[in-house]
């Protein structure tokens, strides 16, 4: 630990920087009061702090904290597999969202609902029901979510691992692409094995990613 | 690239920073050692490299991994658009454990059990059996299931697409207050179409964010 | 705000660091233009603006974009507790996907097949039928999505509220056997009460986190 006079210089050192900087050192217990303004002019003051004692000496670079969110976005989404990742991800989501459209507009046209009171507003209780092209869309969307939702965690941690992004790109769309088969082979009841060889396909680039994560945080079990 | 000589002077100019602050500048294969306490005295020597060739030059600003969390925490929790929708996604999945106990108390009260072991220690297998009602709170569970997880995902990402902060606000409450109306219609089994408005009003901000981050990302897909 | 003349000055000062980091500080519309080599040689020039008036005045310290991947692994990965949380997180999605394909085997074992596509292609359309075991396999398997989805989000979440680093093991880590014992439980049918004092006993640290992270961003809501 340097004495609180070199703190104090490093301090007066930094002072320019600190008035044009969106990025503010916060020093807690600082004996002297610095009143800046962002210059993004987000706020008139956002630096005030005393020095107190040597232990409490804390020394970070943040953005100030209306430029914080824009920060994170500029830091994240120029993170290209991430983004790619993130592209790749929603599509999926989305894809989950219409099978569960097809679900609701099959129930209207067979006439099959899951409840009563659906079945009563659309003809009487005899409509409370089950049928079998039903029962086929509620497990492919339930197919999807015990797929593409672990996907879309281990998709995230994977971006943060720094692989290339030609290989990540490769896990993502292969993924992609499989679990769009998957469901047009589900809905259409195509011949199997489509279906299953798909579903089998899809699982590669994750347990790929499953393992490369396991090796990067190995040592922290 | 700038020769070795100039890498030398501009460190020798970044001294005192890193004598006094939490961010080391990594320099691998640097030929001179550096041995520098961390500030908050986490490690007695956080800096050690030596430079060997022009290619391995790397250079970041990082904290010292003790305060890294520290770090992490400040710039997550301070983006504010991030916590908002940490809260209510949090809210949402306690609000799906309320579910998963409610089905487990219906069980117990109607003695319907799916598994036969659970039957035997509550009566016997004549227990092992379907009810309604604890069918409804098994529905509302996967519906939940099939919106909220995707959510959870949607909104972490759209908050990092920097959107104004009443906007997104906007998006998590009417999804967060949709939900709850949703699970109450769906565990009361209150008249039609009460529950199919709730679940299509719940779906429009997470459609609304899906396309603004496939908006924001669709250059890197 | 200071003058442009000041900005010039701070400019002109933190030109050595701009040659030599990788952190270039942007500066929307500054009337100057600087080219400067990023010192990984990742692309020619990676700086360039012109000053044009006061407010669009912006300024970040941020990686160039292809150093920002490995700044963002650099950050999290060394953060601890996340990469204990990840490690975790990942062992119990390869859990699930063990269940999954436990669940294909039986299904081929005891010829109970849930689409009629499969039982033709395995013996014919009397084979498409349920089985108590295979039913057994999709509750585990739906359980854990109940479980271990919300898990993964609250995890980390949890991590980047910055816990000290063996209570936040002692979360994950108890979620973890838990759910391992939760699953062997479910598969070999154990008495109960076993698989619901694991389910029960899961859900503590998982509700702990929830309140944490609830206390940490209560102000956002």
């Amino acid at each position: 630990m340097l004495s609180v006079a070199s703190r104090k210089q490093f301090w007066n050192s930094q002072k320019l920087c600190m008035n044009e900087s969106a990025f503010i050192i916060t020093v807690s217990g600082w004996r002297q009061c610095y009143k800046t303004a962002c210059p993004h002019s987000h706020s008139p003051f956002y630096f005030s702090s005393t020095l107190q004692s040597e232990s409490s000496f804390k020394c970070f670079f943040l953005p100030c904290s209306r430029c914080n969110s824009a920060w994170i976005t500029a830091v994240m989404l120029r993170n290209s597999v991430f983004s790619c990742f993130v592209f790749y991800g929603v599509l999926l989501v989305l894809k989950m969202y219409v099978i569960a459209v097809i679900t609701g507009q099959i129930r209207l046209r067979k006439k099959a609902f899951a409840n009563p009171e659906d079945a009563l507003r659309h003809g009487g209780l005899q409509y409370h029901r089950e049928d079998p092209y039903v029962e086929r869309c509620r497990r492919a969307h339930i197919n999807d979510m015990e797929n593409i939702l672990p996907f879309l965690f281990l998709g995230a941690i994977y971006s943060m691992t720094g692989p290339s992004l030609w290989v990540a790109r490769l896990h993502f769309l292969v993924f992609f692409i499989c679990r769009v088969l998957h469901s047009v082979a589900y809905l259409l009841a195509l011949q199997a094995p489509t279906r299953s060889v798909a579903y089998t396909l899809a699982q590669i680039p994750c347990v790929s990613m499953a393992v490369q994560i396991l090796m990067a945080v190995k040592s922290y079990a």
